[in-house]
This record gives C-alpha cells, sequence and structure tokens, in this order.
C-alpha cells in the first residue's frame, strides 16, 4: 500500500543503465569506498508489483537499489521458452524509475558469458528434488548467473522472491559455502487480486485459463485449510492437492510435494514440523503454437498442530 | 637474487595472522576503502623459496601482500596425500615475516567448508587432460577453493606459479567466467640448483631418489633440445621424453604430454605453434610406508623453429 501511494506521484528520474561488468565494478567500489550500503535485485525481466516489492525491500535495506534485467539463456532447456520469455525493457526501466531504482544493469548474454566460458557452479542435494527434477540443469544455470550477479555487483544486500522457494534456498547456499560477503533476503510473494502468485510468465498465460491456473492457489489453500483442521497426513494431503488439479481441466499438473522447508528434504508420512508444500503446472499459453505451454509454481510452507502429546 | 639480499637483514614483524572469512572481509573492505590494493597469494603452506618468488611478484603489484595457507581436502583424492601433506605453520609464518607479507589467512576446513557445504565450482575443458585426467576431482576441488578463496580476501591481484600450467590456466578461465574483479599473474617456476622444480612434495622424496627426479627437468631440457635442432615431430619428442624417464630407475612416468598452451587441445603432430610439454612421475617416498610414492609434474613452452615456408 505504501508503494500506492509513492506510484501516484510524479515520475522519479530514470534509473542509470550499466551494460558492462567493469563498469557496474567501478561503480560499486565506489559506493563501498564512501560506505553505502548496495542492494541488489536480480530479475529477468518483464518487471510486475512483485519485482517492486522486492526493490521496496530492498530500499530499506540499502543506500543504493540495483536491479538487474538479465534473461539467462543457460537456466533454460532446450525446450523450453527462453525465445518467448518477455522483454518489455523500456517498460521495465520506466518501472524502476518509479520506484526509485538507481541503477539498472543489463548486460549482454557475451557479457555475462564470455567467449569459451566454461565455468559452472553447482549446488548438491538442494538442486535435485523438485523444479530441479523437472528442469534438468536449470539450478546450475541459475547458481552459476547468481554467483556472476553478486560478483559482478558487489551487493551488501541481495533480494530474492520467494516464491522460487528452492531458488532461494539455493542461493542461500551458495552464498554461504561461496563464502560471498552478501546478506541475501527473501520477500513473501506478491499475488494478484484472485490469489495467482504474480510471475512474469503470467502474460503467457491464454486468458480464458487464468481460472485454471488458479488451481495453484487454491490446492495451497486447501491444503492449509485441511491441516488447519488438524489433517497431519501427507498422502492426504497430496491428494487433496491433486483434485483441485483433477477440477481445471486444462491444467496439467508436474509436481506436488512435501518437503522439509530447510534441507528439501521429503517430509515424514505424518507431519510434525513446518513443511513446504511446493506445486508446478502448465496451462495453455498464447504465442507459441497450439500445444504451447507457460509452467508456473507456487508454493505454502504448512504449520500442522502440535500432536495431543506434544501440547502445552 | 634481489630476494636473497632482503632475506640476509634482519627478521621483520610477524604478519597478522587472520582465521576467519568475517575477518578477512572486513580488513579487505577497509583496505579497499583507502584505496590500499590487495594481492594474495594462494598456498597450501609448506613455504618454499618458489612461494617467495610468488611473494616478491605480488609485492611489486600491490600496497598489502596476503598469503593464504590452506591445505584444502577436496583437492586430493582418497588415495592421496593429503595427511602426509607437510604442514610446518610456525616457520611458514616466520618466512612471510622474513619476506614482509602483512597477513597470513589461515582458516579451518570447516571455516571454509560451512557445515552441510555442497556448492562446487567446475571448469570444463581446461579440467580435463593432463592432471585432470589423472586425479578425478582434482580440479574441481581447486576451481571451488580458489574462488572462496578470492571471495574471501577480495584482492586485486594474485599470484600463483608456473609449475602448475594447467591450474593456472584453469583459474584464468574461471576468473574471467565468474567475472572475478581480480588479476590473475603467474610467476615462473622456481628451481633448485639441480634444476629440480621447487615444490612442498619434494620434502617427502626419499633423498637417494632426488637424481632420478631430476629425470623430469631433464626430460624437459631434452625436448627443448631437440626443438631447438629443428625436431618438430610430437611422436619423437615424446619418444626423447619418455626415453629419459626410462633411464630413471625409480621413476614411474605418469604422462608426459604437448598440448596447446591456451586452450590445452592435443598438439599436432607436427609443432608449427608454441606447445606445452608436461611431465607427471612418481617416485619412492618417505613416511608413507614402503609403496608410498611422491607423485611431481613439471612443464615447458617449446618454440618450434619455423618452418622454411614461414622464414622471413
Amino acid at each position: 500500500m505504501a508503494g500506492e501511494s509513492e506510484k501516484s506521484g510524479a515520475v522519479r528520474k530514470l534509473p542509470r543503465i550499466v551494460r558492462t561488468v567493469a563498469e557496474l565494478q567501478g561503480l560499486a567500489d565506489e559506493e563501498r569506498a564512501a560506505r553505502k550500503r548496495i542492494a541488489l535485485v536480480p530479475t529477468m525481466g518483464a518487471l510486475h508489483a512483485g519485482h517492486m516489492a522486492l526493490v521496496r525491500a530492498a530500499r530499506a535495506r540499502a543506500d543504493r537499489v540495483w536491479v538487474s534485467i538479465f534473461v539467462n539463456p543457460t537456466q533454460f532447456g532446450p525446450n523450453e521458452d527462453f525465445s518467448r520469455y518477455p522483454r518489455p525493457f523500456e517498460q521495465d526501466v520506466a518501472l524502476c524509475g518509479e520506484e526509485g531504482v538507481d541503477l539498472v544493469f543489463a548486460p549482454s548474454v557475451e557479457e555475462m558469458y564470455p567467449t569459451g566460458a566454461q565455468t559452472t557452479v553447482e549446488v548438491g542435494e538442494l538442486a535435485k528434488p523438485l523444479c530441479g527434477a523437472s528442469r534438468p540443469g536449470h539450478f546450475r544455470g541459475v547458481a552459476t548467473v547468481v554467483t556472476k550477479l553478486l560478483v559482478a555487483a558487489k551487493p551488501h544486500v541481495a533480494v530474492f522472491g520467494e516464491k522460487d522457494f528452492q531458488q532461494l534456498a539455493l542461493i542461500r547456499r551458495l552464498v554461504r559455502d561461496l563464502l560471498l560477503d552478501v546478506e541475501i533476503v527473501g520477500v513473501e510473494t506478491a499475488r494478484g487480486r484472485d490469489g495467482l502468485a504474480l510471475s512474469s510468465r503470467n502474460t503467457l498465460l491464454v486468458p480464458e485459463v487464468r481460472q485454471d491456473a488458479l488451481s495453484l492457489v487454491r490446492a495451497l489453500d486447501a491444503a492449509e485449510a485441511a491441516v488447519a483442521g488438524g489433517e497431519d497426513s501427507a498422502d492426504e494431503l497430496l491428494r487433496i492437492v491433486r483434485g483441485v488439479f483433477l477440477q481445471a481441466k486444462s491444467a496439467e499438473l508436474d509436481y506436488a510435494e512435501l518437503r522439509d522447508p530447510r534441507t528439501l528434504e521429503a517430509a515424514p508420512q505424518r507431519l510434525c514440523a513446518p513443511t513446504l508444500l511446493a506445486v508446478a503446472a502448465r496451462f495453455p499459453a498464447t504465442g507459441g503454437g497450439p500445444d504451447a505451454r507457460v509452467r508456473l509454481i507456487d508454493n505454502r510452507v504448512l504449520h500442522p498442530k502440535p500432536g495431543p502429546e506434544e501440547r502445552p
């Protein structure tokens, strides 16, 4: 809401656009030497209100807010939507200007992957289940590009959305493991009025199937309600979740899984601690032929009621 | 020679010893904010005159010289000499003091690999041949720990020896690929009076076989002499190299290969451009039972004479 009133004011000056790593690192060194705190918001562009929530979280924690816009080819599979991914750059820069972003880093693919590049960063166990199982190589691409962006921008803080729960867990892990001197902040998923988690890919949905896409959040709501009612069986919760997707004719469920939110290990049959419910599904997409699909994800951490023996 | 006269002076004050990444990064931020250039010399300790040549190269390029001493477990194979690797820490620190090193970073394994660490850095093609083929996983360990050390020390310059030619090529590549804001400097291999390349592992050689270990440098000399005499056949040069090792009774040749110094691709049958000759061999070692071996490496870039059609 605070953002709404800010946005109603005059358009602020446009952010500085930086295209090269060398220029960005020079600016980072200057800001750091002047004891200014830098917050980086890494994005793939096609910015929406969810990104703007990240920008506001960044602003609250730093003197300078930098947004990177880079559609990273190495995190897309060969049959995924890299070429279709929306790239409304001018509009993105204007949105950044409205939110008072100081700098937009928008490098070319060649700038981020120099000729002959052959170095990858890989996170182990956290990258294996969920989207890691559905999208082979995806998290290698994410870990590699996020490392590069953090190295390029030298921020004190970097802000990511909780919609990509596994990505956030993996980035926290790689920052700790590679000893990167940056604080990682996760921001709650922003949603449309109808509850759909905001995603740049939502614009690819065939309009008539937006109702079906709501099966993602409805499934999470249904599971949460069941847990609130005392349900603690993993099988029963997943049965409820699958039932919601069965009612959405155009939805193709990719996965629905219950996992430990910290390690992403499979949850036990009887839930007894906070448990991640993560869902991914495909829906008809515009602009890619009759079989085109857009894959959307969502998640929620469920808090099962303590059993009788655990109650005070 | 310059170093000799410096070393004959009084012992300088001991360097500051830093054990944690957080302290190191704080100091790096202070130095960088004060516009001081930091040079890092990453080592596994057991310092010798070769390391001191790296320190002097570092000193020539920076205001602060930091030496890291860390025997990195992840770059040793299960049957390699991690436990036997020499660790004369007090002596190393004294040597650093004599050379005017400002800071020694000596972290624990737990500090470099936090509990649950699962992130690795991997370089592709450059890591496959030579020592990469002989020591599976070795260069993954090297790439991971060098990335961490560069992230932890935030140096402007990092200095490595050319004895580990493949390692140096791989580090140059990973720094470029990960966009690390550091200049990599390679320093010519330091040698004993008898020509043996200085290595911390030389202290593990059974004294009577040091003559056999000289087969490494003799093989390089023989190949270089043949090239100077007009030889340009890869097969013939490798025959000459193997002949030298055959004369050293205790030597077990691991590999002798001719490769492109930039890409490490196999050299053509007729050498027509500067070509890396890399050799690795095992020799009887002390302190690890009767079958213990120490593995030593050496290399030289050969410059074949231009053919008749290329002469001016």
